[in-house]
């Protein structure tokens, strides 16, 4: 019996099990410095002695450690719902994970099928930092068919997550000379679409230290003889580049709080060059503080999109709407805003 | 109206105009490991237990706060001076940074104009930590002429920071063993000149990840396509490798104290692979203690330089001194190196 | 007179003397991330809150610091011997190296000789931490004889470390749902050999990173001109990748703590990609809680091996044994795991 692991198949899930993650991991200053260095994000709030954690290094964390037991032998990520960022994470605290199979359906080709998984991540008190639901696609390992190809479970999942559910933990919001923006909640409107800007190329080393560095240890991502000389680059990646980008335009945010839905439309490879648009899907008021807007975050490899860019277009044979070949990713997530006060710059 | 900022123009700066830079950024351990690990610096001052940051980990960061508002539609970065490190920065200080608008001269084609900018970094005390003025040539958003085309105001510059400027916080000197040099101030005489034998490979990754540490979000350094596949290095990588190959030769050195001015004479690419010189201009006694070198700090691409290596040469149809090709910086500096004392190694 | 080093030759050195290493180092959370980010290490030793600092980390950081004095003019790097860990260390603990010239024979080309040195690193209370000797094969200055041509000193080198030496301050063992591992000690036996699957591929930036990291200043590793295009990977990094990668198949490993000889069989250059296997090669109850696998690592570059690949076989032509030319690292060690205990998983 040979000792290492080779994780789990399709058919080694079943309703309710229940996985606890290795390895837990505390975060320090170093995990600050290090996704700066990696990302280039500027959002005053992560860069100072208060020692908050990036929301989005909570969530690599937390994904990389469901990597070994839930999606090793995944085709492809298929899905979030329901995601949302609880506890606020300081430096020093140390992150684990638990990862429950809520949901099973077989495919039709019996090679693979789909697992529904409830991921919840904890600190040291147990209190829960983040947790989502998140659908993959993972090979069987033979096939003989299993029980969830005739009677699939699908779990009810929330088509996004509602402003009152979102975390507030008070917070000053960071001044505009700190941020350098000069928008607030009360400017947004839905409909508003911001061009971030700024180009990213990702390179090899780039994506791996990045992936290497929340133990996600898929092996897609960094054996190049596997691959064919193209290794996939971790699909937060551009979740954490474009959101990082998003900084301009969007100075005054207060932390992603939820994420309805996105997907990985096209796959990365070292040497694209990623861009990112912001488009407004919703605003809402929460307090006189502070207000909810719900964004849509595009993100496209290897050409500069203008303003008008439509990431999705009908296919002109099927009439299906098809994502735009250059499109990474979008993502539809909850990010809170300060409000103007008396005396903000316009 | 659009969100996102597309930062400062010629037309936007008036002289006496005083911008807050955006993101004030707590400097840990974990920049002193990065700066390291990019670098290869060896210095001992910054790698003890006291939590010293290095001077250019410094000058990094405040120049990386100044991009957004003044150089992000820069065409080039011109010169320095006047640049000095005041208090001394520790582990866990926060640096935020101001830029204040002190001379403008609008060029000929009326395309761009040169913007004069005293800098000043500051610790959470409010305590200065670094000043310097600076000189880049910005572009003009429209063709009007400003009234800096017939009357530009160009400031006074000092030729070189004075000796008995520098600052000289009590600091033991390393130990000779911590070191590894056997040379100190009394040693070193105007005319010297050190081949600091290394040379250091740049590649995408490496100078991709130091600029971003910094928050310099100039697009050049990061986007393959918008510069044909060149992303251009930061200039502050060859400061930051020529000032570590530099070590060999300088083991004793207290820390670079000022700049006297500096050329970026010829772009660096990634591939490009570093080497460094260093000539005394001049040697100045401070007290029993410690001395103060004044160095040139030489950095050449792609060809080990001799030690007879001349930075410029005369043009042979015009006459007038030109850059070798292959050099990349030619940076004027003051350092601080302790004396000799009695049972110091020869 | 040049002020800069150019290291020391085989006729600098003489039995017994003694080299105090520059540049001693602190070590921080930020060595800690940096190793996860450089190699995907998931022990989870060390990645909780409790600082214990990686024991390779350690290797690199004491090695390192001999390359000055000792490397600097290697031609190769011929063998390890009785390398044990000492005292465990922690975030916070500064580490000097002493090395001391214990053998020397000269090559008879008389253009190199063979230094045995006996390296020892200390934490800031000069507890030993890391002890080993290591033999080097160094150019000389010129071709004048030594007395060690004709009288060679080669010390007397332990075939391996005894089980007894092995340090074992009393650690926790990382629980089940930490380490995600369900064999222990006692499940190991003579012959086991196990395929760690994992491939990484070792980029430009991520050898340099990690060798800049370790202040390694040896001058082929980064200078791409001087290696034609081809700067060598320093030897620590199939160590460490090949130490992370292990993992799968020793998760409740406690950590290692001698290595009795390694070869490093052949070159690494970026773009290779590294695989691993473990043999068992003995198993050494210690005491109830605890015992020690003497493993064999053998890291391949550029294909996966199969379970039954041998690193050696013996030529066609001459009988003798020789490495199969994929082979990079055949590491001998002893590593210590945790003993099942009631309520274990099976």
């Amino acid at each position: 019996m040979t000792k290492q692991s080779i994780s789990n198949y399709f058919e080694n899930f079943s309703i309710g099990t229940l996985f606890h993650c290795p390895t837990p991991r505390v975060l320090t200053d170093a995990d600050r410095v290090a996704y700066i260095a990696l990302t280039g994000d500027r959002s005053p709030l992560y860069c100072t002695t208060d020692g908050l954690i990036h929301p989005l290094i909570v969530f690599h964390t937390v994904l990389g450690q469901t990597v070994r037991q839930i999606s090793l032998n995944a085709v492809a990520n298929l899905g979030y719902a329901e995601l949302r960022w609880h506890h606020p994470v300081f430096v020093g605290d140390q992150i684990r994970t638990e990862a429950e199979i809520v949901g099973l359906k077989e495919n039709s080709n019996r090679r693979s099928g789909i697992a529904y998984v409830r991921t919840t991540g904890y600190n040291q008190n147990n209190d829960p930092v983040l947790s989502y639901a998140r659908w993959v696609m993972v090979r069987k390992k033979v096939e003989a068919e299993t029980e969830y190809l005739s009677s699939p479970l699908i779990p009810d999942l929330a088509p996004s997550v509602l402003p009152n559910e979102l975390e507030r933990t008070a917070k000053s919001r960071p001044t505009t000379e700190n941020s350098g923006g000069i928008h607030f909640f009360d400017d947004y409107k839905t409909g508003d679409r911001i061009d971030h800007e700024d180009g990213m190329t990702i390179n090899h080393s780039d994506h791996m230290i990045f992936t290497r560095l929340y133990q996600n240890s898929a092996r897609v991502h960094f054996d190049a003889i596997a691959t064919d000389g193209t290794p996939l680059v971790y699909g937060g990646i551009p979740i954490s580049v474009g959101y990082a980008q998003a900084f301009n335009g969007l100075e005054n945010r207060l932390g992603i709080r939820a994420i309805n839905g996105g997907a990985h439309a096209n796959p990365v490879h070292a040497g694209d060059t990623l861009y990112s648009l912001s488009h407004v899907l919703e605003t809402k008021e929460l307090d006189t503080q502070t207000g909810a807007l719900r964004l849509r975050l595009i993100v496209v490899k290897n050409k500069k999109p203008t303003a008008d860019f439509l990431p999705k277009k009908a296919d002109q044979e099927t009439g299906k709407e098809r994502y735009d070949p250059g499109v990474v990713l979008d993502l539809d997530y909850w990010e809170l805003m300060g409000r103007r006060k008396p005396g903000d710059p316009t």
